[in-house]
């Protein structure tokens, strides 16, 4: 298999973006991505999204965005997993490449949730998640989610603010990203007095569903142009694995399964144990998921993940930093380009330009795309090294 | 590279399926797949779907399928890329193995029209079109391909009639297929007297939206149990190409520069000219995009593809065998089932189990799969080898 190297990466800003639509949104990211890489000529577009065919009325994204962006005639398809449609999409983009087939690949993962013309967006939201049993009874995610967090602070008595710590972090990170939706601190008191959304769960607890798109140009290292300005970044480790979508079909509902056994297979593949991750890029839709992944990657014990963001330890440059540019709580949940903005923000981390941001000698980084409550995880592991 | 082999093939009646779901349809493909492998335990699953988000409120179907065929904890992943979704998932699927990141691969297309619990029919199908050009103006996939017809028909001089060989050629084939949704050959006048749908459309010209579920187990040649009882039929090419999806963006709309570009690709990888085709399942989801298919292959110089079907040379064993299993106007069209229906029935030829329909000495198969009028089109060439 050959080696694949992040040659380009592209973001815009998340946000509502109501003067645009989702094509435009997606071709800024890949003319952004592909300018980064120095011009290289993508031979295939996987394009990472959730929702479009319901919030948008478009389907068939992959031929469109390929024509949109100037790629007329390339391979061009989507890829969908829930909320890990951008993972699933830059793992499908490594395949092709890594396989031989494809020399350049183009990742974009894009979602508008200001479109809305379909659905609404709950229910929409809802489609990933088990239609016949869980969306039929009126079960939104934010709801699934109350419930994951509410047995989780009876099973391991956690305050109802142990979870402040999340958004606190990701509200510090996301001050310094450009392309983040809050970029505002918050303060303890912001988050024990935000609104509540589904008891136990708040406006905190929450990432906030936005438009955004990214995209990551992938290579073999002999195709980089010879004056290639950057710090060599490549995919070291990539899996992906999958759990039933209804919660009450799991035999451990606290325990994310795929978490574990998808980060477990990419960091095999890279040859690497957790002590050398720099940096973790959890999926936070909501705080209770980035406490139990926290918990299966093996960053903290069952029902401790709580603890290391009260503790701080979460926190850029202390036990393991998480959500460095904002996470999804602070950067904001643009759906299925989640995924692709964590590879974008790993690779600015490694590249060593993320600034106020920056994690000190990042060199490895663990990024963890989740669909629903881990019923699909994609990890990837990213690694700095010297041409 | 690895070689891919077509290790086995399920597929469920076409038809309207009111009485079982969505997942019970895929289910029912992939057990009959594993089985026909001899057991082989797939590791990654790709999904071919087109509207399940719209038609039955699911998405996510990758884990959801997953977990219900058994495979729970496996790499599972939904591929879209409308009409052709089947053929994108084959691509998928294919490069996964061929890469040697997954030793077996199992691709199930599934579709479920009669679910239509969200938008209608026609409005979910008019989301793989262009939605701010196309489907806002009203326009449905029929209407566009009357359009093409009647454009093909003003500039080549077709009768109204010069159609009719495509549904006289499906029908007659499907007749022997126990999987087709029509399994009765039709006369000449039948299709003469068909209801208009939007002319010069007819109710003959378009293949019929349907319910179903095919599947493909996909490994190495060295990972093959002993045993294995079939003949062995190889992926021996693969590509896919993308046009603009809205017709108004093309330079000749009459030409389907993706079906030249993919299968041209696919039998150049595969080392063969177009003359050692024994059969080709193009996409007859209407009777001008089999006429369109034909001349872009090669098959027919351009405007000359119906004369083929008038003339009775696509009939099996004549000059080029099409549709041998009814193609999508007898067997149905199960939308992103549809190119895994084809990558079965291929392999049912190839192995030389199609009985009545049987191809005589089919050793190499060109498929095609597209989504919209060749916005997307992914060709495949299957070929027969001994071991």
């Amino acid at each position: 298999m050959s080696e694949v190297i992040i040659a380009g990466i592209g973001q815009t800003e998340v946000g509502e973006h109501w003067e645009i639509g989702l094509r435009e949104l997606a071709i800024a990211a890949i003319q952004d991505a592909v300018r980064d890489s120095g011009g290289l000529k993508p031979q295939a577009l996987f394009v990472g999204n959730m929702l479009a065919p319901n919030l948008s009325n478009q389907a068939h994204l992959g031929a469109l965005l390929a024509d949109y962006a100037g790629l007329t005639g390339i391979e061009a398809v989507t890829i969908e997993a829930a909320g890990a449609s951008g993972g699933a999409a830059l793992r499908q983009g490594y395949l092709a490449v890594a396989s031989g087939m494809v020399d350049v690949a183009l990742v974009v993962g894009v979602e508008k949730f200001t479109d809305k013309i379909g659905a609404g967006v709950d229910a929409a939201l809802a489609t990933t998640s088990d239609s016949d049993f869980e969306a039929v009874q009126g079960m939104t995610l934010a709801a699934q989610a109350a419930l994951l967090m509410k047995r989780y602070m009876h099973e391991y008595n956690v305050p109802k603010d142990g979870f402040a710590g999340f958004a606190l972090t990701a509200h510090a990170n996301g001050a310094n990203n450009p392309c983040a939706m809050f970029r505002k601190a918050i303060k303890p008191e912001t988050y024990t007095k935000a609104e509540m959304v589904s008891e136990p769960l708040n406006m905190f607890d929450i990432a906030p569903n936005a438009d955004g798109a990214a995209a990551v140009v992938l290579t073999r290292r002999d195709l980089l142009p010879k004056d290639f300005p950057h710090p060599l970044v490549r995919i070291a480790g990539s899996a992906s694995s999958s759990d039933t979508l209804a919660l009450h079909d799991r035999k451990d509902m606290l325990y994310f399964d795929t978490a574990q056994i998808s980060a477990g297979k990419a960091m095999k593949q890279a040859g690497i144990v957790l002590d050398q991750v720099s940096f973790f890029e959890y999926h936070d839709a909501f705080s209770i998921y980035a406490a139990l992944s926290l918990e299966a990657v093996g960053f903290a014990i069952k029902g401790r993940g709580w603890k290391l963001a009260e503790d701080g330890e979460i926190s850029l440059n202390r036990k393991i930093s998480c959500a460095t540019m904002g996470g999804m709580k602070a950067r904001g949940f643009p759906g299925g380009a989640a995924g692709v903005y964590q590879a974008v923000e790993a690779a600015i981390q490694l590249r060593g330009q993320a600034e106020a941001s920056q994690v000190t000698g990042a060199k490895i980084a663990l990024i963890q795309s989740l669909g629903g409550p881990a019923s699909t995880a994609v990890s990837h592991i990213f690694e700095r090294f010297e041409a």
